[in-house]
C-alpha cells in the first residue's frame, strides 16, 4: 500500500477501504508518513470530502490508537451527550444530574474553553474544591454509584486525533466536515457509552455558522455512531445568541442552580429538559414524551439539584454551593449597562459576547493562560422582550473597572434593539 | 503574511496577490516555510486551481528563485520551443537547423528521457563525440555565430521548481494544470528567449490524455508567457500514434537526418516545416505562409541538413554521419513483426510502444539507468496505409534476440489493423 496512491484516490473521490484508512492514520500516528504526505491528505480530504463510510472509518482508527473505556460492569445502559461548543452552553451542568436522577447513568468527559467559546470543565472548577480528574476506578465507581461523573479530558485516548489536530490546525484543514465529524466521534467512541446525544449548535456564537453544515456535521457524526453500533441521535440547536442568561464560569454555575431549584424557567430550562428527555428515550424503551416528563418530575421534585450536590461532593467539591450559590467565586468589580432607546430585544451576537467574555477574564487567549472564574455578564432579558430606555440591559463582571468599561462598548454593539417587535426564539432547530 | 491565511483564500478560491505567491515560493525555496504546509498549499492547489495571474505570477517566482539567461547580445530575435513530450518526438533535431537556416536564433535547453518518453538530449548523445554541456559562453557564441545550440538543463535554473516538483512527486499534486504550466514556463522564462512556440502533445502516449487538458495546459502557458513579454503560440498535436517511423535515440537521428535529406516525406516532415514556419513567424514580421515558405526552401535546398551538420561539429560530434548515417551507434540484434493479416492500420498505442522501446534498452527506469542509443523500433507503415498479409509492420532493435523477442509481443497488442479504411492521421489538432 502507498500513500501516494491513496491520496491520488481521495483526489479523484474514489473510496478508500477501511484498511486503507487504517493504514493512513497508524502510519502517521506512528511516524511512519511524514507530515507533508499527510497533509497533502487531508487538504485532499478537506477539498474533495469523505464518503459516510470513510469517515467512519477514520474514526474508528482514531479511536483505536489509544484507550478505550469500559462500563460494562455498569448495570444499565450509559448514555453519553455532545455539544459542538457555544455561548453560554452550561447544559451538561444540569442535564448530567437530571438524567442520572431519572435512573440514567451519564459518564462525561468534557473540554476546557478556549478563544471566545467557554468549557464545562472551567465551569466546574468554579465551584470550590471541585476535582475534575478522577482516576479511572474513581470515574467508573462514581457513575455506577451516583449515575454521572464530569471529568476532563485525560489519559491516553485517541492520541491519533492530537497529532491529526496539530496537524489541521497548522495547515488550514480545521474546518472540513468529516475531519471534524471523525475527531469528536473518535473521543465518543473511546469513552464508549452505549448511547450519544449529539446537540450541533448553529449559528454566529458557533463553529458551524450555517444550517447546511450544521446538518452535514451532525448526518455525518450520527451516521459514524450508528456504524459503530451506537443508539444515537442529533438535534441542531440555535447559537445565534447566548445560551441561556449568564455567560461566564461561576456566572454560569449559578444560573444552572437557578434552574435545578426552579426559581426561574426560561428557554434554557425548556432546552434541558427536551435534551435530557431525548437521552432517556435513548437509553430507555420509554417513549419520549414520558422521559421527558420524567425528566420534567426529576427537576421540579428537586431530585435533580440533589443528584448535582450529591456529584459535586463525591468529586471533591462543596456541595454547599446548591444552597448557597453566592459561594461561588465573584469578581471585583461589575457595572451595568443600561438601554439607550426602547424597542424589542431583537438580537445579541453571541460570539461578540463570547469575545467580550474573553476580554472580561472568563475566557482563555492561550491554552496556559489563566481564568477568572466570577468574569462575565448576565443578560436580564431573553430575545423578543420589550425594552424601555434605562432598562438595565446586562451586567458585567470583571477584576477590575477599566476591563467593564472595555467590553461595555463591545456589548452595547451586540445587543440590537428594534422597534418593531420580534418572535420568540426557538432554541432547537430541528431533530435528525 | 501567514501561511496558513494563503492556504485559506486558495481553498476559498480567493486570489492571492503577486506579493502573497513571492511570499510562498521564496519562504519555501529558502527552507522558512515547512514541506507540510507546502504540500497542503499545494494539495488546495491541486484541488481548487489558480487563476491564470496567480499562475504567471507563480511562474515568475520560480523564475527568479535562480539564474536568467541573457541573450542581448545577440543581434536578432531568438525563439525557443516546447514540446510536453512523447514518444518519436524528435522535431527539435530539425527544427532548430531549419530555423537557424532561415536566419532564426534558437537556444534550446532540452531534457533526458525518464520513463516511457524518450529526451532530445538523449537523442542528440548518440550521435559520436555530441556534447550537451556547454559553458554559458559557449553557448552563447554558439547561437550566435550558427543560429542554434541545444544543450541539457544545466547551472542554478530555477531551484525553486527542482524543490517544488519534488514535493509534488511525493504527494500526488503532479497532476495539476497550473503546477505544470508554472513548471515548464519557469524554465522557458530563466532560458529567456524572445519567442516561446508550445506544443502540447494529446493522447494516449502525452502526459496530456484529453484534448480538454492539453488546451488548458496550452491557454495557461500561453497566457503565462504573454502576461510576461514573451511573444508566444500553441499548438496542440496529435500523441495518439508514435511521431514519426522511427523510435529509440539513433533510430530517431537517422529519421531526422532521411528528412533532412530529402530522402522522405512523411507527416512527420509536415509537421516539422509548420513548426518551423510558426516559429519563424514569431521572430519575424513575415506571414505565417512566407515562413512556411522559407522552412521548406531551407530543407529542400539542404541548407538546413548542412546547418545541422554545422551544429553537431560546434558541440564536438561527428558531423559526417549526415552523409553516413550509418555511423550511428547499432543494436547486436534485430527482429521483424510480420502482419498477421489484412486490412488498414488503424492505430499504434503510444504510449505501449514507448514502454516497448524502455524494455528494449532504449529508455530509462530511474535517473540513473543506462541506455541503449541502438536500441528501438522503426515502423514501416503509416496510419491509413493498406496492410497485406505478410508484410513487414516493424523492425524491433535491441542488444539481444531474447528482449526482441520480449517487446515483440506488447507491439504485436500495440498495433491494430482494420478492415474497413481510417482517415490519414493529422498531426495538428489546434493552434491557440
Amino acid at each position: 500500500m502507498q500513500v501516494y496512491d491513496l491520496i491520488q484516490k481521495t483526489i479523484r473521490k474514489e473510496k478508500l477501504s477501511d484498511s486503507e484508512i487504517q493504514f493512513l492514520i497508524r502510519g502517521f500516528t506512528e511516524n511512519q508518513i511524514p507530515d507533508y504526505m499527510m497533509s497533502a491528505w487531508l487538504m485532499a480530504v478537506r477539498c474533495q470530502e469523505l464518503s459516510p463510510e470513510e469517515t467512519a472509518a477514520m474514526t474508528l482508527a482514531i479511536r483505536d490508537s489509544g484507550e478505550i473505556l469500559d462500563f460494562s460492569e455498569i448495570p444499565g445502559v450509559t448514555v453519553d451527550k455532545h455539544s459542538t461548543g457555544g455561548i453560554g452552553d452550561k447544559t451538561t451542568l444540569m442535564i448530567a444530574p437530571i438524567v442520572a436522577a431519572c435512573g440514567g447513568y451519564v459518564p462525561k468527559m468534557s473540554g476546557r474553553g478556549l478563544g471566545f467559546t467557554g468549557g464545562t470543565i472551567d465551569k466546574l472548577e468554579s465551584i470550590p474544591g471541585f476535582s475534575v480528574n478522577l482516576s479511572r476506578q474513581d470515574f467508573y465507581r462514581q457513575v455506577q454509584k451516583i449515575g454521572c461523573a464530569v471529568i476532563a479530558q485525560s489519559g491516553n485516548l485517541t492520541p491519533a486525533d492530537k497529532k491529526i489536530y496539530a496537524l489541521r490546525n497548522l495547515t488550514a484543514t480545521v474546518d472540513s466536515i468529516p475531519l471534524i465529524s471523525a475527531s469528536i466521534m473518535s473521543k465518543k467512541l473511546a469513552l464508549n457509552a452505549d448511547c450519544i446525544l449529539l446537540d450541533v449548535k448553529c449559528g454566529s456564537g458557533a463553529f458551524m455558522k450555517t444550517r447546511e453544515s450544521a446538518f452535514a456535521l451532525a448526518e455525518s457524526m450520527k451516521s459514524t455512531a450508528i456504524a459503530h453500533g451506537k443508539k444515537c441521535s442529533a438535534v441542531i440547536t440555535d447559537m445565534n445568541a447566548p445560551l441561556g442568561m449568564a455567560v461566564g464560569n461561576a456566572l454560569e454555575v449559578r444560573e444552572a442552580i437557578s434552574i435545578l431549584r426552579c426559581e426561574i424557567h426560561n428557554p434554557l430550562a425548556e432546552l434541558v429538559i427536551d435534551l435530557s428527555g431525548r437521552m432517556l428515550a435513548l437509553s430507555s424503551s420509554d417513549s419520549l414524551q414520558k422521559c421527558k416528563y420524567n425528566a420534567l418530575k426529576a427537576l421540579r421534585s428537586g431530585k435533580a439539584l440533589e443528584k448535582f450536590a450529591e456529584m459535586i461532593a463525591a468529586q471533591g467539591g462543596d456541595a454547599s454551593v446548591t444552597d448557597h450559590p453566592e459561594k461561588l467565586p465573584h469578581s471585583r468589580a461589575s457595572k451595568i449597562l443600561i438601554a439607550d432607546r426602547s424597542g424589542y430585544l431583537a438580537s445579541v451576537h453571541s460570539e461578540e459576547v463570547g469575545l467580550a467574555c474573553l476580554e472580561l477574564g472568563a475566557g482563555r487567549t492561550s491554552a496556559n493562560s489563566q481564568i477568572d472564574p466570577g468574569a462575565g455578564v448576565i443578560f436580564l432579558h431573553q430575545i423578543g422582550d420589550e425594552i424601555r430606555k434605562n432598562d438595565i440591559l446586562c451586567e458585567i463582571h470583571a477584576n477590575s473597572e477599566a476591563l467593564c468599561e472595555q467590553a461595555e462598548k463591545r456589548l452595547r454593539a451586540a445587543i440590537q434593539i428594534t422597534e418593531m417587535s420580534v418572535p420568540e426564539r426557538q432554541l432547537i432547530d430541528s431533530v435528525i
